[in-house]
């Protein structure tokens, strides 16, 4: 199904849809994941469709310096997720560590795919190319059919994608139909809800991320985020315009002032016009912490309360686990292997 | 520690060992698995040691045929243990994917090994040369990891291996020093029990092995015995020697018979002597039944309770998940993944 016909059927029918997706527990979510995926995560979750979130806590085990802090960084992802409006009253979140009976699915899965299938995966193939053969661990060679496991233990059959994802879900939707034809339907095949991620750069002009220092985190504070802004890349042209193709980082400012303000970045560089980088910088810093102001507030109030937290992702852990339970039992009688 | 050394304090201290081994479910046992593992894990079990048996019912799945009789075969193997003398009540018997906690382990175990050293494994290496990459499945890449998650879940320290599975247990034992070294320790290094398997061949000359119609199984009657027997391959020479290099049909005949017997092969042969092979074949003839014949009659009984068969099973299981789930619990403390 094309996107735009999928983001209809979703209009009309969001309780039909079961949305998996979520995040590696690498450190505070930024504005980049933010206007690139959570933001529409909790718009599917108010449309009604029901969102599972998976805290990928067995792809960091390699990052020693992530694995050290884990628990922190499992409750700032968690505490993140509350603060831009996740409900864990109509969705579920929870670590991949906390599942065993999802963690068993990758066994019959990994028997329905070959090797040659798992070394064509683009991340898979990348890590490969980037490293020498023997440093790439078999967790993360058999990373595809760890995803499929993630997405299909709770029968999630839209998966909120980027252009570059579309290869691992391909495999997830291959790894169903093998295994409906050789046992009888369990699984449902995905569907990929492309969504266009808006191009918003670090403050030094490269790809936002955390570790590179350029990302504005969600939980900055006004001054943080002012002083980040001030320290922004920009050019040495003073009239300020949209131009991403050519000028790349006073553009990216101005589409996160417009994406804040929910309005059109054209319409944002005019106004500013000659006051320049200065002007530019003071309309961003102003619209992101007014827009931020109600997540911070929250975050605040809510990371006052780690009893709360790790009562949403127990709880969240529980119903996960009573889904993956009832799956694997789908599973192994299918397989025959219920004794 | 070699393996007297490691014999000898089995004998002296049992009860600090115990064992994990177990068999895919391809059907009935035979002699060959008798006198080569099954008889020396009744032995360890009888000397005090406790043992652990996995069905690895995951490491069948490629084979369609076993997989379809999946239940049945299964049954058959706990059969054959049972009738062998395997007491439930101090050992346990268990299905691999009847344990999620045990199969989790195989992420965290599989983020320690590179895809290097997965394709190093013999076993693996085999499989991709006859094979064409293609083919060969993720699962059975994965294998070696698979081997320690079921080897360690239960901490067993004592692992009876032939010379050829070495190498397999020279990865379990990698895998559990290196997630001790990193997290702290939580596994024990497992020793490897050589046993020298005594060289049965199948009535055709070639590997005894059920596929092949070449295997007397336990199970068989007095009768199949004795025609498999009459049916099996010697030489052109009258006089019956003991001379496995140069005899290798007559010899395997008067070896069975030895075993059976539990007596000095030569002896046997000399006993026989110009008798030639008919004489040869009634000696073993009479030898295996007049063994198998308890063993039989315990099988016969127990095969009419299926119900028994099946709370053995169950129970088997539970304690499997008891103990793998402990085992996680402590993993997952190690690696600060509790929340």
């Amino acid at each position: 199904m094309t996107s735009a016909l999928l983001e209809k059927s979703v209009m009309e029918a969001p309780h039909r849809f079961r949305v998996l997706t979520g995040d590696r527990p690498t450190g505070r979510l930024h504005l980049g994941h933010y206007f690139g995926t959570l933001h529409n995560r909790i718009r599917l979750q108010n449309l009604g469709v029901e969102v599972f979130l998976i805290i990928a806590d067995y792809q960091v085990l390699t990052d020693r310096d992530v694995a050290d802090r884990l628990t922190e960084h499992v409750e700032e992802l968690v505490l993140d997720y509350l603060a831009i409006g996740f409900d864990p009253s109509r969705g579920t979140v929870f670590a991949h560590s906390a599942v065993p009976a999802l963690n068993q699915l990758l066994l019959p899965f990994l028997s329905l795919v070959s090797i040659a299938e798992l070394g064509r995966n683009p991340t898979v193939k990348d890590e490969i190319a980037h490293s020498r053969q023997s440093a790439v661990s078999g967790l993360m060679f058999t990373y595809p059919a760890h995803q499929a496991a993630d997405i299909l233990f709770c029968k999630a059959n839209l998966v909120p994608v980027g252009q570059d994802q579309l290869p691992h879900l391909e495999l997830t939707r291959t790894i169903a139909r093998r295994f409906n034809d050789r046992y009888g339907r369990v699984f449902p095949e995905p569907e990929a809800l492309l969504s266009a991620a808006p191009l918003l750069l670090g403050t030094d002009g490269t790809k936002m991320s955390k570790s590179r220092g350029n990302a504005i985190s969600l939980s900055a504070t006004a001054d943080e985020t002012a002083r980040l802004v001030r320290g922004a890349k920009t050019d040495a042209e003073r009239h300020i315009t949209y131009d991403p193709d050519t000028r790349p980082e006073v553009s990216s400012l101005v589409l996160l002032a417009a994406l804040c303000g929910n309005r059109d970045p054209h319409e944002v560089a005019a106004e500013i016009g000659s006051g320049g980088a200065a002007a530019l910088k003071k309309t961003v810093t102003e619209a992101v912490n007014e827009y931020l102001a109600p997540i911070r507030a929250r975050r605040a109030d809510l990371a006052r309360d780690r009893g709360y937290l790790r009562q949403v992702l127990r709880e969240g852990n529980e119903r996960a686990n009573a889904i993956a339970d009832k799956t694997l039992a789908e599973v192994r009688h299918a397989m025959r292997s219920l004794y």
